[in-house]
């Protein structure tokens, strides 16, 4: 497999000094190192940001990936249109996507919904307990229940996203809020996943379970069938007979 | 419409000093109150208790039902097996169901979900916060986010249910537990909805908020249709061109 | 209620006879005609074309707007994006939205979507018969089981949308195909109901179980909360206490 | 893994020619001889039936059973009660179980939907096209959509089950009807999957994708998880602290 890991790196290219304290090379590195130490040699794992030409995402290395993640925060508008439907018309091909955190608010993310994706939000520092609803799925196993974040942005309900394929996570914060922050879709061939710990202002990333949600993840919304879009083909009668 | 509000009335009979303290005449009379209240002069609103003959589910009673409440929590297993199977029927037929607090772990609700419902628990008092994540759906409507519970028993996942069809409400506790506490389900004709704030210990039926949620509720499980149980009718070809 | 038909009007303003024989003055008003004659006077249908300024669809008259239906099929590459991105705003504030035929292609339907919505076809004038699988939906009521239209096109799985929220029609078609051609849909506070049958070369509008359908899909993606766009509030720790 | 297929074995010990000249050894070693064609040395297929002591399902027997086949028709009622409740109970501890054709009346299957399962129904020898909706699923991979049978009985909509978790085939037969034959639920740590084809006049259970289904089937259910029936365990404050 190929994995790419997409990051804005606007907190990072900006300066923010708490984000360049967890993740001086920025958030991107990090997430790619825990998968990196996950998937052993057999699987590539590179990233990309939006500071690179095509923002890192040419056609040629969109149709040699298998599965990408994205965090994105402050620069949501900053992705061009056109690396967008790339990205789109991937998925609907056959590559998994993974959403990370306030990636709910990325364009692409909000194609794959069809909604807003708004929430409410408070960034005080926080635990986080990341609940299992979904035991059997493959997104959860060998995962804590609950993970516990010590610190972490608050993000509550009412989340407004089309009700998941699969619910996998509920998260509570110590304020009380709740929030359906693991949850996959699938759309045309492939298949989505979002969740939603890792400000970049906590270092949510070099924790073991994190990194071991965001494995399990790969490994399940990965290209199973040769990739294709779809098109809308005219039948004749009886063509299945031959 | 006729409600009928059932109660095991297991702790009232027992002598329970907190239960009997907050509901002197039974749960299930302070929950009539509640509908009695909101639902007005044109629908009647009983009860009844496992204590009565046929716990007061006569086959000519359920027939006559449109909405049933179920209070359980001790004395699951005294509930007759042609009485689960009546309502169970009542329910494939139209009938609605409206399952309460430990009623989860009912052989009715057990009927319904083909699950054990299990779940994790602590009865420590705690603040719960019943949060909306379907706010279009008609059990929500007037409802505020979240309904603040003073105290309450901890109900936590995970909760061993099948997948809801509609998933309305989630609560957290000051324990940080979380629990899918409102869920829908629909079976043959019947809509059912449980719903898990209102352990025995705390006055949480005489609270607005869950006053209201229930009588929402009760409006939305009521059935549309006449009642009738499916049969297996055989069809021959083109039966329905007249 | 206030109720638009928008048609894209191609195939009538092209001289296609076919169509103009079963639709002189176009597509929406045989649609509005049905709807006028269920809703009666306590609510207002008018239509909407793509040759109108703005397709008929300005800022003022989508806020005015309760439920929008959607017939289109060549020009979709003609709907300006300012259009597609009002209307699905609207959708998200908790306008309804009813997708006709081959509207499943509409700009606006895939943006619901996050797919491509593809499907198998093939116009040869089959028996389509349209059943039943969720006869307590609203839309369902009053609706024989199954619908039988003598001569329709063909629309054939694999229909390449994400899992509707609810199914409530499976077609089927003289050469064996099946289409999942009624399914729902909701997106932020808005309810959508795609409905499959409704080719332009056959008179599908003039039937009255059709009609009937629409009709029930009106009332059914009719808004019931106060329109609003959501945002993502910023909250304080206990906001919900005052 | 060991996989069990169960056959009531009522048509073949009472004579039935049509069923005989199919499955002269009974329905059941037709089944399992296909899957052991595709699963090769390392799983172990087994059958069990009705007139053996404890129906062939000794606690012993489930206990060491990771996927059970069920196949049943005329002789629902004689499955005795603890065999279910043991079967049931297998499930919810995470042994897979598949459901065939009439066995949708089965009392195991209506106690993991809850419903009656009622459809309609009409034996006479029709085509069946089994028409993949899920094309990413498990089951789905490397069958051709349609597969065609060519004789089977007719099972039509409504089909009286609970909302699949997953709709993987829907059929249609040449008198016009639809039937949503392949569908998935999740009850506790085991998964079922319902299959309709396999009327006993018709050899569909000699057909190769047939058998493809049930071994791609055999591999989506079996356990993932050690086997385990939850309980409903007290969780002090805290408890996730270590």
């Amino acid at each position: 497999m190929k994995i790419v890991v997409w990051n804005e790196n606007w907190h990072e290219t900006n300066g923010d000094p708490k984000v360049i304290g967890h993740y001086p090379d920025g958030i991107h590195t990090v997430i790619a190192e825990g998968l990196r130490e996950r998937l052993g040699a057999d699987h590539e794992v590179s990233t990309a940001t939006l500071q690179e030409p095509e923002h890192g995402l040419t056609q040629e290395r969109i149709d040699g990936t298998d599965v990408l993640l994205w965090w994105g925060h402050m620069a949501h508008d900053q992705v061009a249109p056109e690396v967008v439907e790339r990205v789109h018309d991937a998925v609907l091909s056959g590559m998994g996507l993974i959403v990370l955190h306030s990636g709910h608010y990325s364009k692409i993310f909000q194609r794959i919904t069809g909604t807003t994706n708004s929430l409410i939000w408070r960034n005080d520092g926080e635990r986080e307990l990341v609940w299992t609803v979904a035991p059997r799925h493959p997104i959860a196993q060998g995962i804590p229940n609950p993970i516990v974040i010590p610190a972490q942005e608050m993000y509550g309900e009412p989340f407004e996203i089309p009700t998941p394929d699969e619910l996998i996570f509920i998260s509570s914060f110590e304020g009380g809020e709740v929030f359906r922050g693991g949850a996959t879709y699938e759309r045309g061939k492939g298949r989505v996943f979002y969740f939603s710990p890792g400000d970049q202002e906590y270092p949510v990333y070099h924790q073991a379970e994190i990194r071991d949600v965001l494995t399990n993840a790969v490994h399940w919304v990965a290209p199973t069938l040769p990739r294709e879009l779809a098109t809308a083909p005219n039948a004749p009668r009886d063509w299945f007979l031959k």
